[in-house]
């Protein structure tokens, strides 16, 4: 890629940016998208816009997003979207800090090198004046590398202190957020898991209470037994379908009642596949057939489930904060896969179906996802190379003459040169999100968080290994193949020396991710389209109205590995190619003021964790930050600096300083600590209610209430417990 | 070493062996010495025999000690010596297990085979009929090599078998202890450091108190702050030395009382250095005036400890056992490094000075020991290599000439060039223990057992290397220490090829070691003559007497990881020269019969750890199997037995092995189960006389008692805490 296509893909970008702000500005103030572009406040009961006032600067959101304070986003979004902010500034304060000392010092540095090592340039091997602002300019063994030498060290240590200081404010956050008197169900429950086999004459529920009361006898409040949901869920849902239908059947008669027919259509539909074949029957009779079907099927599946479907699992209830919190720490059993305990998560995170797998089953099925994930890593890295090889235009039009035509215009050639690779890969990495999600799900993971969180680190090293080093090595793979066929030992430096060729790669990728990614964020096409569409010939009801704006969440699970893959690449060409840092620092500039308005007026967070993602997002910048030193270390080898290392203490530091913080913080991350659990309580817990809020949707009706739960419990608990 | 000198050794020590037995049949028997041989029975308040039968057969004790069952030593000894049993007697059974197979398949394979390669026989180049039983005698590339192929596994599954069977029995063990109805003050206690700075206005008392009522309001029962005893434990060391003097002085003046002089001699002594020196006074005044003295500078200084040297540590009494073993595994503080806890071990166990050492340093500290170590470990490798070459005679001869005539006598010859090696190395063993339990009290760990178990671990360390690779890697180092310099990943094969020519040094070791080790042992000779002596020259009083003869421990520091040392050795020859297996079966089964007897009627425990010491047995018998297993893959490659990597699994499977343990089991023992402690307290717990075990016995005294403690109690827990 030479200069002038990298100004036009900059360009261009910029352009997109800038088309899709205007429209942002216009399609936001349309009283008609407030439900797209306010849905958070919306849902909140509050006011679109603050004030209320009709006419608005299209630029005030710049302002609300800015004088936004770090409570304000707990108080509308929760501590894990404080949390990403918290990365998202980290970040952003470690590139701000480093390009203010690098760029000026750097930059004046290679320029003015002897320079123009047409080896070490670009895979086409012509040399321009980006090239000239990299390292790559610097001739071997100059005095001028020690420059660059220190700038490692200054990114390195700068890094380090803001990641210390991060993590000290998240603890302090999640604490915060624990102490706050409001009552959170799952601060009263553990999940048990393991439970033995049922004894000889005693019901399951028996067994746990007795075993629960016997430990904490003043405390215990009552347990709830896990059941297998699979055939209850599936009427439930069944049922709540025909409720929406015949809500939306009734709505069609209605809206048929006109001045002309006042009688009205009544509205039919076959009953076989699809409503396509079968019989014609009138629908408001139908459904109100099929759901006093469902609900008498639903209550006696209920019953079965919780009489018969007992699984080894089950929820326990605490009168007493900091009970459950120690008892969710202590070691109930002698032996660690029998009674197995951890604390509560909210009751819509808890996967119940998850519970009832075993210890060691647990364990098995998570070395056999990892081995999986290693599996595709490595396997799609063959994919990746030839994605990047093929899709340069000469190579395509080698392969598909019939492009060539197109290829002689001028600027589509410009443009196609300029978004193909980065294109093929974006698209690449859409399709994996799903497969580890599903693949973390598996493991045998108990809680959505825990879910999200697994399958973002597969995702990061996904995409660390596959795009970034992929990328690295993929566009020097075929020349020096056989180099690293002869000797492994030799991918640092073959992977060092590659660096520099694919600097202007990455520099565009990460503009095209930033200008495109987040205009596409902040002005949300594509839900506003779909959501228009929807409304116009899909929606008949309300619900199904407010179904198709529901805004979702910030889904962490994949955001944070592709914000992490910018970290990545950034710091890792950082010294070698400072040029990138203020790409870089505007990457996570602009997505913080962006998705500072999305999480305050749009996103609508699934679940908190109260910031345990944050462990997690601190290893994995301490990994991209050992890779960037590593990558360093090899470079400065292949431009034979012979003090290259004297950079070895870089990675040593790095590891301690994981080590102390995996020491240090990590632990009120896992567990919560007691001091924060003895906070005091705004009011006396109900008890009844916490315990209810744990019943699933499928398992709790008007109807069968009380009487039915009662069957699951012990004999014991109904004399003794107070309900 | 031939095979002459080997019959010689075995000859000898087996006659030693037997000179020891007698000997121990005829002294024990002697009531005079019933102080030495039955200690642990007398202080306990029994019979020395059981019966009470005077003249009773003089091997009756083996008897008695294959009759006594495990619940009778846990009775007698406690849970840590049955665990040692449990040790000894797995081991035994590996080796029994083992040979019964391997000795009657491996050696008619060995004899028969072509045989008598005499380059890879003992470092002298002579091959004899030793060596002729080993798999040194197999041609390389044999197919006879299978069965020791076979062999390795044989030997690697019966060992972890027969491990996660011990692994099992002990956690039943040690959970049995816990479940037992007596009280024991160690489980309504928890230790807490890291205690930050005493905040403005309230003293250390209050701010412990304070925070742990807010969390336990209802269970919390009272503090104990750790103080800096330095000052007053020397003070009341030096009262308690002048009371035994001043009871010394009054017996001595008591016995000169003879009807011959009827007012006796008042004894005199002077004041200076050593009592050498200085003027000349009454005894029993001096000393009188001495403890008046001292008692009223106690006081003073107890008082002062208690309020002014209170230190960042303290012991927190809860009422209650769940909440107690619940609390010592819960995060109590945000961070780490502030308030944090662990469970309370026996208050004698308790080592207070180093509580108050801070959580980072406590980890500085402990890396800075493993470096000291390692160094040591990897300096002594020299001096040991120079012992192992030039303890041969020739050697000796060559640089002391003035042996030769020694040397020339036959027998003596034969003997001392059985015993040389091996004594010198046993020597050298005896210096280190004191030196590493030192270090490991460095590292700032808090209780005894706990010091004794790290001192454990660096000596089985120490002695694996040291003596084992050591010594086999000595004999042959001279010649191949350039071919290691070369390519030091060869140490391996290096260590395989050498395997063969030391087998019967050490098979001469583990012989020497179990029979004039355990007969040492049995018959107590050292003990027995310095009690005598003692008896004889120094004691006076009755107090003197019982402290000549008080027993001791089994001291585990030093004991197991010797037993370890030869576990190492014959795992590792097991295969190689399987006639090491009947010695190690013996060491292991003499061991057990000795010290079942000495467990039962000498020694007294020190202090109960509850089988903790077991997840290090555990640890260090599969590194020596790893070990063993490494060492025969490189064996078999240095017999080019093309096969050889069909034993790679085998060390993965041991590695496997102790993760599994370390997942199931040791959890239990790091940590009390809750269902354990939550088992019936045979009595209402008198909390008063909890606490005051705990305080140490230079600040307690009949005259301070409550009131002194009052003053470290806080104003609130005087208030509210029922005493």
């Amino acid at each position: 890629m030479d200069f002038s296509s990298f100004c036009t893909s900059l360009g261009t970008s910029f352009l997109i940016f800038f088309v899709l702000m205007i429209l942002f500005a216009i399609l936001q103030s349309k009283p008609g998208n407030n439900v797209v572009y306010y849905p958070n406040r919306i849902l909140k009961g509050l006011e679109p816009f603050e004030g209320g006032v009709k006419t608005r600067n299209p630029f005030s959101w710049i302002k609300e997003a800015f004088s936004s304070s770090e409570q304000d986003i707990i108080a509308v979004s929760g501590v894990d979207t404080a949390v990403y902010f918290v990365f998202q500034s980290t970040v952003f304060s470690i590139l701000v800090i480093c390009g203010i000392i690098l760029l000026p010092v750097l930059l004046p540095i290679a320029i003015t090198a002897a320079g123009g090592k047409k080896t070490q340039t670009t895979s086409k091997g012509t040399f321009n004046e980006l090239d000239q602002l990299s390292m790559g300019n610097i001739t071997a063994k100059s005095t001028r590398l020690w420059a660059f030498f220190i700038a490692c060290y200054w990114v390195s240590l700068v890094s380090l202190f803001l990641l210390w200081k991060a993590y000290k404010h998240v603890t302090w956050l999640r604490s915060e957020a624990f102490k706050t008197p409001d009552l959170k169900p799952e601060q009263f429950a553990i999940v048990v898991r393991d439970i033995p086999p049922v004894p000889e004459g005693q019901t399951r529920k028996e067994q746990v209470d007795s075993y629960f009361r016997a430990i904490y006898p003043e405390t215990f409040y009552r347990s709830m037994i896990i059941t297998d949901n699979k055939k209850v869920n599936k009427i439930w849902e069944e049922l709540e379908g025909f409720k929406k239908k015949l809500i939306r059947a009734e709505t069609v008669f209605a809206d048929s009642k006109t001045t002309a027919k006042p009688e009205g259509t009544r509205p039919t539909n076959k009953t076989g596949w699809l409503g396509l074949i079968g019989k014609k029957v009138d629908s408001i009779e139908y459904y109100n057939e099929k759901i006093n079907e469902l609900v008498a099927k639903l209550e006696s599946e209920q019953k079965i489930t919780l009489k018969e479907k007992q699984q080894n699992a089950a929820i326990i209830f605490f009168s007493n904060r900091v009970v459950a919190a120690s008892a969710a720490q202590s070691l109930h059993a002698q032996t660690v896969d029998k009674w197995s305990v951890f604390g509560a998560p909210e009751p819509c995170q808890l996967l119940w179906p998850n519970l009832k797998i075993k210890y060691f089953e647990r364990e098995v099925r998570q070395y056999v996802v990892y081995f999986i994930v290693a599996l595709a890593i490595f396997f799609y890295m063959i994919p990746i190379t030839f994605v990047s090889a093929f899709t340069t235009l000469k190579n395509l039009v080698k392969i598909l003459p019939f492009l060539k035509p197109i290829v002689k215009l001028g600027t589509l050639r410009t443009i196609l040169e300029a978004y193909l690779p980065q294109l093929a890969l974006i698209i690449f990495l859409a399709l994996l999100p799903k497969l580890l999600m599903f693949l973390s799900r598996l493991e045998g993971i108990p809680t959505e968080s825990h879910v999200a969180r697994a399958a973002a680190g597969k995702y990061f090293y996904f995409t660390v290994l596959n795009v970034f080093i992929g990328v690295t090595l993929g566009g020097t793979l075929f020349k020096t193949f056989k180099q690293i066929q002869n000797k492994p030992k030799d991918i640092v430096p073959v992977l060092a020396a590659s660096l520099p060729g694919n600097a202007t790669f990455f520099l565009t990728f990460v503009a095209l991710k930033f200008f495109v990614g987040y205009g596409l964020e902040l002005s949300r096409l594509v839900p506003l389209i779909i959501f228009h569409l929807k409304r116009k010939y899909v929606c008949k009801t309300e619900a199904e109205v407010k179904e198709a704006w529901a805004p979702g969440d910030l889904s962490y699970a994949t955001r944070i590995p592709s914000d992490m893959l910018i970290v990545t690449i950034v710091l890792c060409y950082s010294v070698i190619a400072p040029l990138i840092i203020p790409f870089g620092a505007l990457y996570f500039g602009l997505g913080w003021l962006v998705l500072r308005n999305q999480a305050l007026k749009v996103y609508v967070p699934a679940y908190e964790s109260y910031g345990r993602m944050w462990p997690h997002i601190n290893n994995r910048i301490l990994a991209s930050l050992i890779l960037y030193q590593i990558t360093m270390f090899g470079y400065f080898g292949v431009q034979k600096f012979y003090y290259a290392p004297l950079l070895i203490p870089l990675p040593i530091l790095s590891l301690l300083f994981g080590f102390v913080c995996a020491k240090r913080f990590y632990p009120s991350f896992e567990n919560q600590a007691l001091e924060v659990a003895a906070a005091e309580v705004k009011e006396v817990p109900n008890m009844e209610l916490i315990f209810r809020s744990f019943i699933p949707p499928s398992l709790s009706s008007e109807k069968i209430d009380d009487d039915q739960f009662e069957d699951a419990r012990s004999e014991v608990s109904r004399q003794t417990s107070f309900v």
